[in-house]
């Protein structure tokens, strides 16, 4: 087993890069293709898809990190196990712009076409979540894993927890349904939900006292 | 309340890179749409406001780095409502390439979209100085979240100063509707004088032997 | 000859960012080029060589960084020949991008075109392959450069296996001109043995007693 | 005056990202443009300005990024002045991947068109050289400024070898005049020179046992 350091190094690039390509799909009207007297404005208040995709799946990206660290912040020790599944959970963050650009084209595109872009962008959340839950409990699955001073039974207490959060994702699926434009506002709601959740946080903090320097 | 470095290392990862993606948006001309007698020199001149504005958003991004490091100099500690407002500070700070992109395709359009590209522009580093007030508000905001060496009275009488550059930067929305051109000047004045600004860094740092190694 | 650790956070970074870079190829489709009643489900669908590139290309990028880090977990200091060749790694770990997207775009094409297309990818990762392997034998080479409880002989013993990983990858750039599906999909086996084969790791890690701090 | 820590870790980030995105322009032939009998082979082949303009600007950055390290390696302490030197080296840095596409996709257009794109990439160059070359002579000003095992004479001594750089970088502008192909080759055997000339670091490295660990 080895330390966390360099995972975290790795993972924190792979999400700060994740979060900061979701701006080169905010595409700029082409000059040339409007007229002098159309209504830049105009074309701009249209790509409000776009602009409300990047303010949550920038969110989303966010809290995945924050619980990440909140995650490794409680990690001694990690092995080959734990390493495979936080790369496949990379691999689902890494790939959060595609769905957010499908869903920010299909938005508003109406009847099937929207419904399928929706469900592929919960679909892909779905995946996350299922690859975040199973990371925390590969990661903490023994004792000798984590920190001294985190208290092991408390840590598995959580793990119910996440079945919440699966759920969770596995309704927006179906609410992809029922409207495209309601599924991303879902996830807005979801992401200042878990912003806040102070339970959000995978586990306890120790201690200021407790905690290493 | 949890340690600051990673929450550092974050955000010097996303600042990073919406600093260096900037460059995507200096096009090349294609050479087949250039006659082989038709200059390419003039078709590389007359991109001159994509060259202004990669300038005047690198500086501020630039600026923004060095004023978020000068803060998080002084902060020990940091809680889920820092990491909050700083996550909306980098929100903000990734989509500096938009509005520049917006602004360099715009610059000499003339007429009211020149005056909008500009107002975006303007309007978005508005927002991002408001973001950094309130995280510098947020983040110093009890004396045991300063680094021990830190006059947590002195930190708190910097607050006002703030309000000095969310005026200067609401002022840049209204030259915007004068001229596009003098709007990415004065941003250019301001960078290079908050750059030099001793003041602009948000507080004094300790003595050199006061220091922690 | 210096330290490590800088070597190491650039390569990460290096490579944190080819990983992500990959999924700026999975285009969507164009909303006006699809009829309202066009499925937008085949149109994804028949992108599969593009998500099937995606995760093979993001699985192999992810053992180089897991071996590259069990590799400068042995090491104590490092040279400029050893930077030098780690250079050209990270060059050809850089372009993984390039053949990803050719190979993505011609898998589907049938005749010299596929083959062409997976040849290229194979070979870029042969000479990926010779890279590490010629990183591996460089930065290893006189027992002062590795870490005070790494056993010289054992780690030398190690260099005739990259010989089997070489020749591994010169047998894909023949597959390739069999099948370019069956060459994607023999990627995609490598890289889940090599994530898992426990002597796929440069070298025995130390007990976790004898670890320094 | 503030530790080097955060500048040389933003920089790495900087530049590692700027090196990344180099691939970005080597662009995949477009598989409806090619007829099915077309051979993509030669497609491929031509592009090979973008392949070498790709492995020049690789090394390039590559040295850029060797020498800023084993300049950061003698600095103790920065100040605000450097900071902004450091981000104007950077500014240039960032910019590499737009000279690089342009002299791609001139080099072989013949007549004014390739000289111009080879000599904004060697003026890019020349910049750069000056820019690195005040940052050398910024940051090592004062005494105090240097680690205290580093011989501040010997560190002044070596300010003027940086003109000899900065001549040598003049002089590919002169030569983007003469041929286009031949200034890439020369900044390409100015690279492998740099990598491997020791006098290049900037300056003598403390013996090993002197070094902090």
């Amino acid at each position: 087993m080895t330390e966390t350091n360099r995972l975290e190094a790795f993972s924190d690039g792979v999400m700060a890069i994740a979060i900061t390509l979701l701006v080169l799909d905010l595409s700029v009207p082409v000059r040339g293709e409007l007229g002098r007297n159309e209504s830049l404005g105009r074309a701009l208040a249209q790509m409000w898809p776009s602009y409300a995709a990047y303010v949550v799946s920038f969110l989303v990206i966010g809290i995945i990190w924050m619980n990440h660290h909140a995650l490794f912040g409680l990690i001694a020790r990690t092995d080959r196990l734990t390493l495979f599944i936080n790369l496949l959970l990379l691999m689902v963050v890494s790939v959060i712009p595609f769905p957010t650009r499908l869903l920010a084209q299909y938005l508003t595109a109406g009847g099937s076409q929207a419904h399928l872009a929706a469900a592929v962008y919960s679909a892909t959340m779905l995946v996350m979540a299922v690859a975040f839950s199973a990371l925390y409990v590969t990661a903490t699955r023994r004792p000798q894993m984590l920190q001294p001073w985190v208290d092991y039974a408390a840590v598995r207490r959580a793990v119910p927890r996440f079945s919440v959060g699966v759920g969770v994702y596995a309704i927006t699926v179906v609410i992809a349904f029922v409207s495209a434009p309601l599924t991303l506002a879902t996830h807005f709601a979801l992401a200042v939900y878990y912003l806040f959740d102070q339970t959000g946080s995978v586990a306890a903090e120790p201690d200021a006292g407790a905690e290493p320097a």
